[in-house]
């Protein structure tokens, strides 16, 4: 398994990450997430009547890059394959909420579930064209 | 053909934007890359010889994600198809570099040619969750 480079474990904190996923007509499409970082494993809870929810389930493949957000030439990009669990109890959901002050159930409509989008990581790029 | 609307006209004004092709397997990958819009018309300057120049040019479907440096509960998506065309004379990258204040060629290798890859939008998500 590929592994986030010390030079860029700092991004692993930061707070906006785009999320790139495959439409069921194979065209990419682009969203900004939260997301959360344990160790090497950056998990992300979405609700599961998103779009993109609905990309991950039908194929895993997909591509999270985290943009330095004080130095625009720099950022870590993972490619990798969604693991997708229930989150009942909105367990994850709390601790993402946590790390940004707020409530994940708010963004949620009545009936919505809470999923845990676990990235497994195929290639890992560290990318610095500020040098 | 979709615009992009007022609400978020300036952000076609912004330095960066993240770019998401589909590679050989049909993975996704993202990047970071310059733009210039002129009108609607969004236009990125890439070298032949990139990994993401190949991608569009198997396969020319991809997604252009520019949030906002100030707000990143705002942003704009636009998906579409890369029309690729030849830079001769790096006209088009000489546009890109008086934007950023850049000589493109010095990132380019001997033998590099530039290409003009604009995007014809299929859709446009404008969006701002910080309502």
């Amino acid at each position: 398994m590929q592994k986030v480079p010390g030079s860029h474990r700092d991004l692993l904190k930061a707070q906006f990450a785009t999320l790139a996923t495959v439409g069921a007509s194979g065209r990419p499409q682009q969203s900004v997430v939260w997301f959360l970082a344990e160790g090497d494993d950056i998990g992300i809870s979405l609700s599961n009547s998103r779009q993109k929810t609905a990309n991950l389930q039908r194929n895993p493949t997909c591509s999270l890059l985290i943009l330095d957000p004080t130095n625009s030439f720099r950022y870590l990009e993972v490619r990798g394959q969604a693991k997708i669990t229930a989150d009942e109890g909105y367990v994850f959901a709390t601790k993402v909420g946590a790390k940004y002050g707020a409530d994940l159930r708010q963004y949620d409509a009545p009936g919505d579930t809470r999923l845990i989008v676990t990235i497994v990581p195929e290639r890992v790029r560290a990318v610095d064209m500020s040098g």
